[in-house]
């Protein structure tokens, strides 16, 4: 409790853009989010005023991190569950736990127990030797996905293999693996969702997402043309797995829609790029609702703001661009798209990098979808924008 | 420029709500606002990461403070004025400059350019001596309002006086005034615009102000019943306002209905309580667009996003709330009005301060005004809510 306003602290650990968001979420709530940072010049510590630098995979950081927090939560999925356990036994609030954080943070632990649960998932099994990989192969049909259990994100970890040969160097690497069919995607979408301690759930409208290369570039709210049963069904399903799952915050389902139905393809505890539509496309923004969830508050209501709401991410291009170039690209997006919004995440311009993401609203999707990629490509990699 | 993010620095003197408002707008800019506070604990220094604790009576704290900063502007309007002109005579770029802001910080200087410019306003005159004071009631009509030409807010100020007598210790105490006629009012408006240093303006719709003890309470976005020729009368009026002054950033245009149209009753040259609704309701908010327009980016769509949008202040009541007396409030405030937006300014309670506001969008002005009141009036007061 911060005494001076009365108000809850939530300390999260990592500092880049979620925590970013998350603090500008605060802000409004009275409430100053405190930051674990990698450095100082994290793009949510160049913002907020309670930043420690430390490392997240040392207890000792985290311990000293965590005094004085009301509840910690996560930017990322990356700190060390044995560490997560050590703070709860040391009495700190951690929202998710690492009972529910687990089958965020490792691949395998997730696909055994959403199969457990009866889930729909791409057929899958644990690759531990060239003979498992050959069968699942010879079974499921190359080529097959391959995954790192854990540490991988945006398309890391996650390798498409055509035969054992193909997968030899992965395989000596002595990385845990499992591999998943490749199921036929019809479309990408993602349920989003938010649970608090207390059990209340709150469920965005299910979204579409876009990817390239392994990386979503878009995300358009609501998924188009989705029938009802199936949208209530993904709602329904994220639902589920939150409270099986012993979920607080925010959850993220990634799905595929597939010709058999709906398949899971990944989770994450804590907002996620597929919800970021919800700043302005919602009542309650995935931000303000994760502090509102860890916290045990009740939860905002997720209703939509307008009919359509298209996100489209920045990504860092191959072009350096100077710093001076990213601010003359600012005032030209202004002028050109006054309705688009814009939001930059103070982080370095690199390659395929997430840098920020434009966000607009209204009622022709086809517009709205055409426009949002083009500020975004304004913004990337400069050029005629008409 | 931040050499960092390759982005502006926007430096606020002053750390109160409307910089903490700001700060919160500048984050998805990329920006981080650089803030002048009194203490740091100021509302917005809670919350920022670039702080300086500095007097900003004092020109060197001043001075060292705008060092770096791509513009300056300001949370109140409480700068000496020869401060702003020896700031920018140092080649500060401050926005909005000396020569507009003296006509917000002075009431005398802004009666007699309106009254130059035919910008209608109350019949009013200089009072310097209980005879100037006696000739102008009784031509205009007792009572009169007395207003000091500096310093006053909130009502704070400005006194309703019956005769001379009435008029004695104000009189008596060397501050400088003016006297208005007590208008007749119909309703109060507000028409808020912007208008950056390349003259760009953009405005938003005119809401309608309701006052209580000289402070204002609610704000209906857009005003109800306003028949269109008033309303762009309003907004033209302010957009002109904006250019004869050179107003730079958000400027606020109070007005007064009357039997004989539109007056005005003061301005502000800041963001203002009667735009904080921006923030849910316009696709621009009030506190982006005063970082667009200081920085002579090209400004914000300020079209409404809803029907109706409502804003309520939290005003401090006379009972003492502990500390964890809000949270518990808090609490309840959103299982009862989950779409009720809460914004908290870090400010300890006292009574009749401004801590707060909520805001509700929708269809039905009836049912949006009785629940933001109702979520308020719990804030502020706790007991029962149904």
């Amino acid at each position: 409790m911060d005494e001076r306003t009365g108000l809850p602290v939530v300390g999260m650990v990592g500092a880049g853009q979620l925590a970013r968001m998350t603090h500008q979420a605060a802000i409004p709530l009275g409430q100053s989010v405190r930051l674990l940072a990698d450095s100082a010049d994290d793009g949510a510590a160049l913002v907020a005023r309670d930043v420690t630098v430390g490392d997240y995979r040392e207890l000792a950081d985290l311990r000293s991190f965590a005094h004085g927090c009301d509840a910690v939560t996560f930017d990322h999925e990356h700190v060390p569950n044995a560490h997560i356990e050590a703070l709860e036994a040391d009495g700190v609030n951690v929202q998710p736990g690492s009972a529910a954080l687990r089958f965020a943070q490792d691949k395998l632990a997730m696909r055994e127990r959403l199969t457990a649960l009866g889930v729909p998932c791409p057929v899958w099994a644990p690759i531990t030797t060239a003979e498992s990989l050959q069968r699942f192969g010879d079974d499921a049909g190359w080529p097959i996905v391959l995954k790192a259990a854990t540490g991988g994100y945006d398309g890391k970890g996650v390798w498409v293999v055509d035969s054992v040969d193909d997968a030899a160097a992965v395989l000596a690497s002595g990385t845990r693996l499992l591999a998943e069919e490749k199921v036929e995607i019809v479309r990408e979408l993602a349920a989003d969702v938010a649970r608090s301690p207390f059990g209340q759930g709150a469920a965005w409208p299910v979204v579409e997402t876009v990817q390239r290369d392994g990386i979503c570039v878009e995300v358009i709210a609501p998924a188009p043309e989705l029938d009802d049963d199936t949208g209530e069904a993904a709602q329904a399903l994220a639902l589920r797995i939150a409270h099986e799952l012993g979920v607080t915050g925010v959850l993220a389902v990634e799905l595929f829609l597939t010709a058999r139905g709906l398949v899971v393809n990944e989770l994450a505890m804590r907002p996620h790029n597929s919800a970021h539509w919800t700043i302005e496309g919602a009542r309650t923004s995935q931000f303000e609702q994760h502090l509102r969830a860890v916290l045990d508050y009740p939860l905002g209501t997720p209703d939509p703001t307008a009919r359509w709401t298209v996100m489209v991410n920045l990504l860092g291009g191959p072009e350096d661009v100077e710093p001076k170039g990213i601010d003359e690209r600012v005032h030209h997006f202004m002028a050109h798209w006054p309705d688009v919004k814009l939001h930059l995440y103070g982080k370095q311009f690199r390659p395929g990098r997430k840098v920020g993401h434009v966000t607009v609203c209204g009622d022709d999707l086809t517009a709205l979808r055409e426009r949002a990629a083009a500020a975004a490509d304004y913004l990337m990699h400069g050029g005629p924008h008409d």
